[in-house]
């Protein structure tokens, strides 16, 4: 079986991963980053869609290595009662469950929370899905960008009047898969005080519905008066505050109430700090075109961003390149501190990867792990966990119930 | 002090926060909605900064108290050593301690990590940040859209070429938040183990890179040709998906592979589903402007938004109305859910906030907490916690080193 490092947070914990794609394998690889030991069911006959997809160096996919790094793969049907028979058997054995299908297929394929309880009493299984477990939308089908249209979030999303634009990352998959894992170690906290389990219902829906920091607080609050939406690449309350032209790209500015002596200074524009035109943002917001035309008048003087974010700087003015996928892969920073990092996968060589997002002084962060080949684990977990002969082991596998493949 | 439900997950637990605006405060309104025990320590005079926006109905925050029910407030001069001996006796008291100053403060006013540990072997301590604590750029001043900026995040959001969007909510605060409750309850875990505390370092930028489910992994595998850019409001790759006009405002559909015939017998044009010039995506990626027209005048034979929803769910085509916050605070699922909720504050009555995200079948969900007035717990904390007397009590609140205010 794997060989835990037992310094790491969560070295004693196993987990049973019933999840695919994306919301749920993040989940479960926040767990593997800390230690947990994670059991990564797939089924017969290709396993998580994911191995599908980005093949970009060989047969092998980029996008699969990248949210299962350590985790065990068990390849098992589960369309036949046998399968499924070897599932709840792990089920009862580990700390937590975990799965992302759609609400019911977990009850219609036998391995409902209550079927759970039955063969262990304090089961702690973690559901993920776009609407939860309840509500009148609960079984409609769901993606991030679904999920994020509900919630609202969309619509603060893009220039004002026109379709909002799409992110291109998973930022509710991924980071609901944080909320799950969140609800897994509390859960697991609770039943060691407790000794009861209980069924975690995590979803894109309510996870979006948090980044709400002040819409919803502050379109109830004023009685429905005031109504947020989206507003383009500048801040509508402030100014300035936004995204600007820079030569070869763009540059997020704060430039707005304490921020904006600071900003006149870097601009060499002291003139500015007290001028009643633009003094403070009640005068400045009605200004917006033009301040914004005075930003970007100088930010052209620059030979580059990184001249002109260095000049920002110098004066204390918040304020980032943006920067493409390809730039953050080189950048300084986030390679000294293992934002992005290089992992050697057997197959691909090295490939670069966000690392773990949760950082430890004291004892060793970015593990090294890799990624299971499909039903790499069925023969260990088949003979260490489940106490299986090597003749049972090769009958399943003959009648096609345990599944290998080499990528 | 607090009467907590002592069946909540993570009711054992104390928590010292030192957090402030949005990210840090994300992270203790997680643990407290668990049953945690937090003490929220608020600098004089103002406390909070976010205690000053938001006062729609009256001098009290709206934003402030979404973000802090349930918590203790504790209102102390951090400038003065009385006040700084106060706080780290606080630390010594309980599970874990949560900041999110910029890097270096915690050490300048004697509350860093190594002086925590000489007063409690075993300190937890979790750093929030924009750029983590260690790094060429960690001690740049830092908001949600400076990290995102850098985390090529934003450059995944808008139209292409021209400048990113915003987006209209603290997307990468409130979710770091969330990492960093997850990497305390994972601490504590451990700590419970092997008698060790630690450091955690969350930052913001972390959590964002961290969101980049495939965008790393494509660039880095196929060797820097493909490059990920923003792409609009439709996906570049597949088609049709993406934000379509639609009557009164705006519908995402995703239509392409395995949905097409289904959106095809939506829109009743079966006979595009073999269509030579649509039967898959390669051939209608080409095509995108026809395929968007062609569902977009589809959508407008409809009277509203709602109409066209039901009559893509009839054929199970995933979709959904892009919904306005307002939208949001009516919606019958989210209501029927707890996504979002009333609470009932003392002083504003009747509030919507977002519920918490992680759901529990078997114990009590979205309970009831007050957000506290500027120090309203000063008296409990200095009398039951730290022991100190009424005259004691009275002279340090002469000083001025704890305050208290009415809203």
């Amino acid at each position: 079986m794997m060989s835990q490092n037992p310094d790491l947070a969560l070295s004693d914990l196993r987990i049973l991963d019933l999840t695919r794609a994306v919301a749920g394998p993040t989940c479960t690889r926040m767990l593997v980053e800390m230690g947990a030991d994670v059991i990564k069911v797939e089924p017969t006959p290709a396993g998580d869609l994911t191995r599908a997809i980005t093949k970009y160096r060989n047969e092998r996919s980029l996008y699969f290595v990248q949210q299962n790094r350590g985790k065990q793969s068990f390849c098992v049907d589960l369309k036949d009662p046998r399968g499924i028979a070897l599932v709840a058997e792990l089920a009862s054995q580990v700390d937590a469950v975990v799965e992302n299908f759609r609400p019911g297929v977990m009850e219609a394929i036998g391995l409902g929370y209550d079927r759970l309880c039955e063969l262990k009493s304090d089961t702690i299984l973690c559901s993920i899905s776009a609407f939860g477990q309840t509500g009148p939308l609960a079984k409609r089908p769901g993606y991030d960008f679904i999920a994020q249209a509900y919630s609202g979030i969309m619509s603060m999303i893009g220039e004002p009047g026109k379709a909002p634009s799409l992110v291109g990352a998973a930022i509710g998959d991924a980071s609901t898969g944080v909320h799950a894992a969140l609800g897994i170690v509390s859960a697991i906290h609770r039943r060691n005080r407790t000794g009861k389990g209980d069924h975690l219902d995590v979803a894109l829906l309510d996870a979006y519905y948090g980044y709400h920091d002040a819409n919803v607080v502050v379109y109830s609050g004023s009685n429905g008066e005031v109504k947020p939406t989206r507003e383009g690449s500048h801040y509508g309350l402030v100014c300035p505050a936004g995204i600007f032209h820079a030569p070869g790209g763009f540059i997020v500015i704060m430039g707005f109430m304490h921020h904006w002596p600071d900003l006149c200074r870097a601009m060499n524009r002291e003139d500015l700090i007290e001028h009643p035109d633009f003094c403070d943002d009640s005068v400045r917001v009605p200004r917006k075109p033009e301040v914004t035309k005075l930003v970007e008048d100088w930010l052209a003087t620059f030979a580059d961003i990184d001249s002109a974010v260095d000049a920002l700087h110098e004066f204390d003015v918040p304020c980032a390149p943006v920067l493409s996928v390809a730039d953050t892969v080189q950048n300084e920073h986030m390679r000294a501190r293992g934002t992005v990092r290089t992992v050697e996968d057997p197959v691909h060589g090295p490939v670069d990867i966000p690392g773990h997002p949760i950082k430890w002084k004291n004892h060793p962060n970015n593990i090294e792990l890799t990624a299971p080949t499909l039903g790499q684990h069925n023969e260990s977990i088949m003979m260490e966990r489940l106490g299986r002969t090597a003749a049972e082991l090769k009958q399943l596998r003959d009648d096609g119930i345990l599944l290998e493949k080499p990528s």
